[in-house]
């Protein structure tokens, strides 16, 4: 190994981690930075109703010191056919178990993820970061095609291919590294990674002032989660 | 087949176009149109320097009597990093023809196909479009990696695995007619489909009144194409 491999071998390595303000973003936020990821957070304003989530992934950034913080706009709500961009959908409360265990939801915006990666691998690409890391998980719900690693595994591929990086040897990594987590494994994590969960956001559905709504599916999975790791949720709704 | 399934095979079929306002992307939706294609036309405003072909993808579409045109604003700009995002790297002049044959370009963009791609997959979910079609070909310049069939066929497998329509057994195919031809079978087709080609812009460096600077890679692709085809370019440079 000659000098200046051996200099790029200790140089820290710098990830772009998608950072929406939820729960599962945070803590792949938080875990980066614990791996020794150099990171950069690229949040998307996508006209999401749930736009609050957006002020929790600033908080978020602070408190993990993250400096690198990109938001961008893009306007997904022309797109429509989802009940977190067009707000006569309503998001459906008090869903039976069953239901949020079978089916593709209302909440489901077209090929979120993807949009999401793509930005995430530019930016990626363009800071010279070697990997984009999202808290994708497909355990406790499975009703996001997008969230499956099958997908994040064809995403991978599409990164080695259509970047330079990739066509120069150095492809960009796709990391999921919460995929095979439960919510409860997500919430023990990010709170053994001293991260402040408090911060971050989980309701599609939060009243004007910000306050979840406790009964979509996300406030649901996420009281479930709380309540399984034995971990007080200080955002929790009425909390 | 049943009443209901035989009127969906005469439905129609939707497509999304990526229309960027050159001769490649225009000559595509052409192409859908001829197919028997509905077209939906998107076009990305990304903080190109060539903006004028957004003003092109306008009159294409207007002249091909597409009236589905979304143009979406994405700021790739902040990413920085290629010549058509950042006005202090020049877009490179008159290259020899084996330096355009070889390496990647200045002019590369970080993750622009992958981006755009996953843009129209989301329109065409959202509109019920069955297809997504786009101009990419990678004969003449081999230069941009997001330009060859091996990046297609990947971005096709998470159209398939990443949305909705996919996992309901209705994947989002990926066309991309043009893969194999040279500017000059792309120059003869539209042609011979009747579009219009001077209301296309090829340049990466146009001056301010959105003349070509006919000394750009894109240029000269464009003027060589027209020459093998022996068609006469309207919007050629002193043209």
């Amino acid at each position: 190994m000659n000098a200046d491999r051996a200099e790029a071998a200790r140089a820290p390595r710098r990830a772009v981690v998608l950072l929406s303000g939820g729960l599962d973003s945070a803590t792949v936020a938080a875990w980066a930075i614990h791996e020794g990821w150099l990171t950069t957070a690229l949040s998307i304003d996508y006209g999401q109703r749930h736009r609050v989530e957006l002020d929790s992934a600033r908080a978020v950034a602070d408190h993990l010191g993250i400096r690198d913080h990109v938001v961008l706009r893009v306007d997904l709500a022309p797109f429509g056919s989802s009940a977190l961009l067009d707000p006569s959908i309503p998001v459906p409360h008090d869903r039976p178990a069953a239901a949020m265990a079978s089916g593709i939801p209302v909440t489901y915006v077209p090929a979120r993820n993807t949009v999401f990666l793509s930005l995430a691998l530019a930016l990626a690409e363009s800071r010279g970061a070697t990997a984009v890391a999202v808290g994708v998980n497909a355990i406790d719900y499975s009703g996001y095609p997008d969230c499956r690693p099958e997908f994040i595994d064809a995403f991978r591929r599409v990164a080695a291919l259509g970047t330079k990086a990739g066509v120069e040897g150095r492809p960009i990594d796709i990391l999921a590294p919460l995929v095979d987590l439960s919510k409860a494994e997500i919430v023990a994590l990010g709170t053994r990674l001293g991260l402040d969960l408090g911060l971050t956001t989980s309701c599609y559905d939060p009243a004007p002032d910000g306050r979840p709504c406790g009964r979509c599916d996300s406030c649901r999975l996420r009281a479930e989660g709380f309540a399984a790791a034995r971990v007080v949720d200080r955002r929790a709704a009425g909390g």
